[in-house]
Parts: C-alpha cells; structure tokens; sequence
C-alpha cells in the first residue's frame, strides 16, 4: 500500500469517527431519551425536536442495541449505559404481552398500540438484549434474549400468524428478510447459543439467503421466491430490493469471515456489486428503493426514493469487499457512494443525516427520526466504516 | 347564463362524453377483458398490453359495476352488458368464500390469494352486483347486492376482523371511510332497501361523516378520529387525504339533491372549496396525495405525489358545487384542476389516463392500470363530468 493510500484510509476513518462520537451519537442522547417514561422518542425533527410519541418497537431495541454495542466496543462510558439500561428495563416491562411477544408500537407511557405482528420486532428485541447482556452481565438480559431467539425461530414458517393474510397454499413464497436477519442475529448472540446449534441454524440461513440470488439473472437477488426455489412472476416475486440484498451481503461477509470461507466472502462481494450497479440510477445518482425484476411497475409509490439506510448499508458492505477481497470495484463503488451520501443525505445544518429523498437527492422528509428511522443505521454505519478502514489504514 | 358560458359548458360536456365513450372505454373492453379465464385484467401497460394477470376483488367490482352503469345510464350496448356479467359471473363463483366473504386478489383463475381482510372488496362487489341486477334483472344478483351490504353493515366496529393489528382499547379510533362509501352505496342499492331502513342508513352516515369535518379547524377533514369524537395526536390521527374528502363531499352533494336539503350541500360545497384550496401544491401545481394536520412529516412516503382519482374526484365535486350553489369558486377550482389534469394525466400517445406523478407532474409509473387503478375513476369522472355539465348548458 502507498503512503497516500493509507493517509486516505486513515482520514476517512477518522471522518467516520468523527461523525459518530461528535455529531450523531450526541443528538441521540440529547433528544431521544425519554427520561419522563422511559425508553426513546424516535420521531424527531430536523433540529431533534420531538414530533411524535409514540414508541416503536424496532427502534427501542436499536437503539438499546447501538448503546450497548458502543458501551461494548469502542468506549466504556457510563451516559451510554446507563441509557442502553434504561431504554432496555422500559422494553423489558412494556414491550411485551408477558410471553415475550413483542408489540409492534406502544404509547409514550408504554401501553400497546399494535399487536405483535411483526416478526422483527422480536429480533430487534433479541439484538438489543443480546448487547445488553454482553455490556451488563445480567442475566435476566440473556434469558430475555434467548427465549425471544427461539420464538422467533418457531415463528419462521408463518412469521405473521393470525395476521398473515395470503391464503394458504395457492401461491406459497418465502422471503428473503428472516433469514437474512437471522445471519446477522445468530452472531450477535453466539455466547447465548449452543456451538452445534448456532453451527446448524448458520448453515441453515447461509443456504436460505443464497437460494434468493439466483445463477438465471447473473447474481441478481429477489425478495421472494416459490417454496420449491423457483422464480415466481408476480408483483411480489419480481420485488427486489437493492439495499436490503446488499446489507445482507455484509451480513454474508462478516459469517464468512467467522467461518473461515473465503468462497462465501467472495459470492457475497459478487452479488454485492451486481446489486448495487443494478440499483444504481444512472439519471441522477443513488441507489432505487426498490425494482422489478421485469421493469414492470412496482406496486410500491415510493420505489425511485433514496434512503439513508440503502446508502449506508451499501458503505458498509462495499468497504467489507474491498478490505476482505480487495476487489477494486468495492473501492470505487465505496467512492462513489460515499459521495453521494456525503452530499445528499449529511445535514450542513444540524446533526444526524436526513432520511428520505426524491429521486433528484432532495429532501422528502426533513426528519432526522420517525417510525422507521431511529439511532440504527446512521451510527452502525458510521462505526463499521470506522472500524473496517482502520483496519485498511493498519495493513 | 349568457351564449358563451352556455357554449363553454357545452364544450366540456361533449370532451368529457367523448373521452368516455370514444377513448376510454374501448381502452377498457379491448384490453382488460380475460376472454379465457373470466374477470378482468387490471395491470396493464401504457398502450394496453397485460403486465400481470393477478385479479383484485376491488377492480373486478368496480369495472362491473362501471359497465353496468354505461348500460344502465348512457345506452343499450350489448358488448357492455356481456362484459359486465362475464365479471359479474367470475366474481359470483371465485371472488368470495362461499359466505360472500370477498377476498382481495385472485390468480388469474379465480384461485384466492389474499384473504378477505379488506372492507373495500365487500363495498364494491355490493356496488358491482346492485347495478348489474339493474341492468339484467337477474334477481340472484341483487340477492348477493343485498346479502353483502347486510355484511357490511355487520363489520362495521371491526372491519378488519382477525387481521385487525390495534391492540384493543388502548387508542381507538374511527375512519372516515367506511361511512363515506356507505354514503354512495346506499344510494347506489336503494331499490333494494326496505326505505325506514335506508332513512336511518344514510342519516347514520352523513352525521358519522360529517364528524370528520372539523369546526376547530375551520373546516378541515381528518381522516381518523377518537371514538368518542376528538383529534388525536398521533400519525393516524394528524393523516389528512384531500382527495378523499372531496370525494366523499360530491357523495354528500349527491345525498343532499337527493333528500332535497340545501343546507347539506352547501356545506358539503364549503367543505370541498377548503380541501382543494389546503390540497393544492402551489410549488408545482396539483393535489397532494396525503398531509400531516400540523404540517410534521406524514409517515406514507408517497405523500407529494399527484394521483389521477384524487384530481378526478375534484373534477366532478367543483362542478357538482356550481351546478348546485352556484358558487363561483367551485368554478374557478374546476377550470384549475381542468387544466392540470388534461395536462398532465391525459396521455397524447395511447388512451386511457395516467394514474401516479411524482409532485412536479411528471409520469411516475407509465402503467394505465394496476393494483389499485382499473375501469373506475377515469370512466365514472368523464361520466359525471359529462352529465352535470350537460345539464350546466340546459339552464
């Protein structure tokens, strides 16, 4: 490596440092802990005033999650758990029915709103207390993680239950997003887990993600696929989604990397890479919320959009390629993407990155929180690019 | 009226006739019937072609329901009349569960795919089946008509049924909704109806209705309120959907001229002046698909995007105003959203209309037909049109 290079990696990991311990994570301490009730407010302005109450379960156990990861991994400090703890024990008594279903939205007081349909609403509750675990040594903390990981593996063949409403059998498909997740879940809580079991049910979801990026499309990925493994032709079989295939392909990288398999490191580089060139918009930058597989319309309004998270993810993975493969197309898709990111989605103004944009890269919404949005992406992001070039900087 | 305002009107009416009759109804009986299977293809491209043959319960009512009407209220066409009950016959032996509980898609041959969770799939087979037994006097179709309102009206606390996700008692609201259909089906089945019976439904509907239209707030509609009748803040409770309102304010309009009480549809008329006015993007033109009450960001990403049923809907609600009232504004709204629709939904290459715009107006889906648009509002919008405006140029 040159001199030069180095500096590059060096001072990138700092600006991603940076963003992270001076301007992301302190908006989040500042404005999301609700120190009345307990647990975050996630809908959030611009400036990080509070619009909206209501408390989402996905972005409770992120952001239980984020904290302890951070208390965990970069930096003991006392405010970070002490929010994670608090955040946690409000989930703990109010994001559950009593048998660790787990809600999907709660009142700011913590009484349900939505039942618990939603499937990942139990994994980010499993994340959350998974890191909580690791960061406290309470062991009420791993029990609640453990039990919620084996709910949710019984749920996997019918992940909504009474709420699911395709009729049985007349066109079964699996999704991409259960598997996919449990990659990424299966490593976060490998302490909790049995070697042989989390060793199984590894295999198991690495052969699940893979069946969905399909050798008849040269690597493209679907969300969803037949039962059988086939391509089905319906608005639902021809959804793809870029980002979340690509975020996934990290989740593929860091297991291989566990694993010690570089062939799968190097499938998850090339699918990678095919999804974020496929996604691209060639127009005006970007990468598409989501695609059909055929060009036909998608059934989603939203699909030209940019959003944070896509972006992110795709830093994040492209960055994993280049530093596990040194493919240099990981490193020029990072570049490219970097800046598009950099411009379009950082906020000059105040903290935290704005979400979602039109397909031109302006501002839609100019939230910095919301019911999808919460202290996740944004800081996981900025802490893996950190992470991944200091090691680049160090070779 | 002076020979220029009587000319105009007849201008228009002879447009909105002749987009009906010569452009978008053959669009409708040349491409969407299934001549193999039955029913009716919705999804198709912009010069026709079918990009998937899933059937929606919605649209396979509504298209019967739209050709019956043309048979029943412009002309004794038997192509009409063969395909309205070819739908009619496809949605008797496929679209329900044998109950009439009306699922919401079907495969192409009739198989359920998603099961009858949704309100709206009973509302429009009761609208399909009430004009088509007015235009065969076949009475087993009035008897479904009949039996699938009686359902309706039995749903009508829990719509969703097992499918609801609210957690009960915690936050409960109501919707705009399902009263404001009620408002138009009730009218549409009156032959059916014993009159005590269709007195107290209807008078039961306008006041449910008219709860949503807010004095507090000079006058605007939300679209979900508190049970015990009050705004609430949260994302449901700030949701706002102008194109809905005026919609539901010519099914008012309608209700009023029916049940002759003026002050009814006048302020019906004021209701839909201030929805138009508070709808209308003055950036870029055209209505705004959904807003936030207190202008904070609305949780559906697609908020900003112009849709042809909302302008469509406008259209026939500014001209019901004028031709009632008389008021002027009603008439300068209609030239405005006149324009703005001709201009940018109506396409010059292919007939039939376009349905979704990004906020600037341009084309965000060439589709002319989908999940959610078929032979509906843009038929039904140049048949209204066409009508109040005739009767315009007779005064």
């Amino acid at each position: 490596m040159t001199e030069n290079q180095r500096n590059e990696f060096k001072k990138l990991a700092d600006l991603y440092r940076s963003e992270l311990l001076d301007n992301v994570m302190p908006f989040w301490m500042k404005h999301s802990i609700d120190t009345e009730c307990g647990g975050y407010f996630s809908c959030l302005n611009r400036d990080g005033a509070v619009y909206d109450t209501d408390k989402f379960i996905w972005l409770q156990g992120r952001e239980v999650w984020m904290l302890s990861t951070l208390y965990n991994k970069v930096e003991k400090r006392q405010d970070w758990l002490d929010a994670a703890i608090q955040g946690g024990e409000f989930l703990k008594k109010y994001g559950h029915d009593g048998n660790y279903n787990w809600y999907f939205s709660l009142t700011r007081e913590g009484k349900p709103i939505v039942d618990p349909y939603n499937i990942f609403s139990y994994t980010f509750a499993v994340m959350a207390f998974g890191q909580l675990f690791l960061a406290t040594g309470n062991k009420e903390y791993a029990e609640i993680a453990k039990t919620t990981f084996d709910i949710v593996l019984s749920k996997a063949d019918n992940t909504k239950g009474k709420w699911n409403k395709l009729h049985p059998g007349t066109r079964p498909l699996k999704n991409f997003a259960l598997p996919m997740i449990l990659c990424n879940l299966a490593l976060e809580i490998e302490e909790l887990l049995e070697p042989e079991f989390l060793q199984k049910t590894i295999d198991t979801c690495i052969s699940e993600v893979e069946q969905f990026v399909r050798p008849e499309l040269d690597g493209l990925v679907v969300e969803n696929i037949g039962v059988d493994g086939s391509l089905v032709d319906c608005y639902e079989g021809r959804h793809m989604n870029p980002g979340h295939s690509i975020e996934a392909m990290w989740f593929m990288m860091d297991l291989g990397r566990r694993l010690n398999r570089p062939e799968l490191i190097e499938r998850a580089k090339n699918t990678a890479i095919r999804m974020v060139e496929y996604g691209w918009d060639k127009e005006f930058g970007g990468i598409f919320y989501f695609m059909d597989l055929k060009g036909y319309p998608p059934q989603e309004l939203e699909w030209d959009q940019k959003l944070w998270w896509v972006h992110i993810e795709t830093l994040i993975c492209m960055l994993k390629g280049y530093n596990l493969t040194g493919d240099e197309h990981c490193w020029e898709w990072f570049k490219k993407v970097h800046d598009y990111a950099w411009t379009h989605f950082a906020d000059k103004e105040h903290p935290e990155w704005f979400g979602y944009l039109n397909r031109r890269g302006e501002v839609l919404l100019p939230l910095k929180g919301g019911k999808w949005k919460g202290c996740f992406h944004v800081p996981r992001g900025m802490f893996q690019c950190w992470k991944v070039l200091e090691e680049l900087a160090s070779k």
